[in-house]
């Protein structure tokens, strides 16, 4: 490939970065290169002082009075707002709590309470498997419901919809393939149909602008984990439209939705907001961690995000096509930067020891069964030349055979 | 009162007190004498340090590779182990994750897929709401299903069964009068109406010794930031007894209760063991906070803490009838110590200004809607002087009348 860029072109486009300051605002280990935000994303210096406020002072001096002092009650709506500002939805629509697999279940069941003559759930047998599993689930509970994944394609949705779904459950970006779909246009369609959409966000949400309230979203669920750096396993959010407020339900409804909490009724009188999707008590610590790490998405210029994610991606795949040919990579991921969301995927058939062998060498990303490389790539700390090192130790792992050893065979219980 | 001790001899028990050093295991504000740990237990040391090591290491240097190097994934199971053996259940039958809310909702599930030709939920008005809120929940998407409240008295739980009856909702203490009820007995009742029984632990794990396996309870669910001080919302507690393991399901079948979660299949197959309650990711931060403040658990000799506990409530009640007399303090709590919790509720017309003048004078105990002062015990930290001193501050309070001052009156957001 003649176009290719060289380090000092790279490293030029690096200098005027107009997100290069960000960097700053990470704790990263020296010398890793880290293509896992997609996975977990390292740690905001903001979120671990926020953390360590919550912890010394609030739990362990101001005790119980830090409901009120410090807010923790307010926690999921507020920074569900905050979320919200990141992903295109006005105020009032975003609670944070839970996990993202909670978040579906009740978004399902609100969908499905919004449709009661309709009895078909729709969604991609490629999607984030625990979405799958949870429809699963819930029809399983539900008799007269019927899930359906064969044969759906979330951009060719069209052809799946009759006046029997009520609900389409869709992911943004595919986490294997990293496929985007246009959510406007789907959305659209579905409307259409007379169906309702959930989007799931979670690898979509903090890489790739999003329109929530354009694109006519019903609802939406994400992690905050991944490109939004909340921390390890940090609550899920959940976005419901305000046009569907009144007229839901969802079965999830513990004393947090509830209209008056503290009051302590016997019978449950769901509050009219967003805050009729919470339900149980919050993790604070996790929560003020995740709050620490939103700070910085005020700053964060999303056009610009996305157009150095693209860069990044598109120069990592014309570097590894070229540096790394002949080693069995096949590309996994669009090569139409308008469809693909913040990370590339190659699979190879011994992606395992692969990875591993990458890893060692402080290149990180990761294994997705069966065969597949992933990369994640987070414009708000990763460089050009970040990427173009990647790449050349990726190419020393595969010239030198080493990932063959059989030290890098071996799984770990998480892989 | 003729037997009340003197303070020399509260001292004097203080000073032989077997569980007097897991004081100094605590951050405890200095001046604070602290009845609260019912609602949010103190930081225990450890706690915080593990925190810091999660926070600060793991997340920020280890990254993604702590899900194996430090044991992430396996918290849930390793910490519902931890907690098992304060609640009388052997290994493989708790896991730690999410919200009680939640975890009631999977339980009730569990049991009704045990109890298919059953059709009636048995639960006590007077629970503590959420879980009364999730049965309705729950009733109001499965046709068929009564929820029934009114009348329902654990105590007297045999003349409300009946052979439709699938599952009974029990709180083991309850959270406004601290009753405790008897679980061996009642679980036989119950079993001998053919019928499965949850145990609500919140107020009693860590506060009284449970005999779950002892007690052949089915379920049972709790939480871990109140007795266990695991932190502010820390994730919850659910047990099932093995014996239920292979036959139950629940419908929030998240890829964490997967029996193969990494090898990202289509299809739910659910784990055969306690790990089938698990859904999705979760609050690691929150998780590794709760793993530091239960290693203290193991050191801890349940008779003497029940002897304590026993012991310092005894104490309240008789200085509160004698000291505080003539005030309206109307005592919420039995007198048979073999009933109660290790709380004390005493009702006052002005409950809510008279615990605010309480609280600003450092004495923390907390206001239950309507008219409720309740006063949480935990040996851990609590001396028999404390005791001495909060109650001398109650009657300060009560005989100088400052609760009456206006600025004690306007309620917070979270009461």
């Amino acid at each position: 490939m003649t176009d290719l860029p060289t380090l000092d072109a790279l490293r030029h486009r690096d200098a005027t970065d107009v997100l290069a300051a960000f960097r700053s605002e990470f704790v990263l280990p020296e010398g890793m290169i880290y293509f896992d935000g997609n996975s977990l994303g390292p740690a905001p210096k903001e979120a671990l002082s926020e953390l360590e406020q919550a912890a010394r002072q609030e739990w362990s001096q101001d005790l119980i009075r830090s409901w009120n002092s410090a807010n923790w009650f307010q926690l999921p709506l507020e920074l569900g707002d905050r979320i919200g500002a990141i992903i295109g939805a006005a105020a009032g629509q975003v609670a944070v709590s839970d996990s993202t697999s909670i978040n579906i279940f009740k978004a399902l069941s609100a969908a499905l309470s919004l449709r009661p003559g309709r009895g078909t759930i729709l969604a991609e047998a490629s999607s984030f498997p625990t979405d799958l599993y949870i429809a699963e689930g819930l029809v399983a509970t539900r008799p007269g419901l019927t899930l359906r994944l064969e044969g759906v394609d979330g951009a060719r949705i069209e052809e799946m919809l009759d006046d029997d779904v009520a609900v389409v459950l869709l992911n943004h970006v595919n986490y294997r393939s990293g496929s985007l779909l246009d959510m406007a246009a789907l959305t659209a369609k579905i409307h259409a149909a007379g169906a309702l959409v959930i989007w799931d966000l979670c690898h979509s949400a903090g890489a790739v602008p999003i329109e929530l309230d354009g694109a006519h979203a019903d609802f939406a669920v994400g992690c905050s984990y991944k490109y939004l750096n909340g921390g390890p396993g940090a609550p899920a959010f959940l976005y419901a439209a305000t046009r569907h407020h009144a007229e839901l339900s969802q079965p999830l409804s513990g004393w947090w939705g509830h209209a008056r909490p503290f009051a302590f009724e016997t019978r449950y009188d769901a509050h009219q907001g967003i805050a009729k999707f919470l339900c149980g008590t919050q993790p604070i610590l996790s929560l003020r961690a995740l709050k620490g790490a939103l700070a910085m998405w005020e700053r964060v210029d999303m056009a610009a995000l996305r157009a150095k994610s693209q860069s990044l991606t598109d120069l990592f795949i014309a570097l590894v096509e070229n540096r790394c040919a002949g080693h069995g990579l096949v590309l996994q991921t669009t090569r139409d930067r308008d469809l693909r969301g913040s990370q590339v995927s190659f699979s190879h058939p011994e992606a395992y020891p692969v990875m591993q062998a990458l890893i060692e060498r402080n290149v990180i990303g990761d294994f997705r069964a069966p065969d597949v490389l992933r990369f994640g790539f987070t414009p708000l700390y990763l460089s050009h030349e970040d990427v173009w090192n990647a790449v050349e130790i990726l190419r020393e792992v595969l010239d030198s055979g080493i990932w063959r050893e059989p030290r890098f065979a071996a799984r770990s219980a998480v892989t």
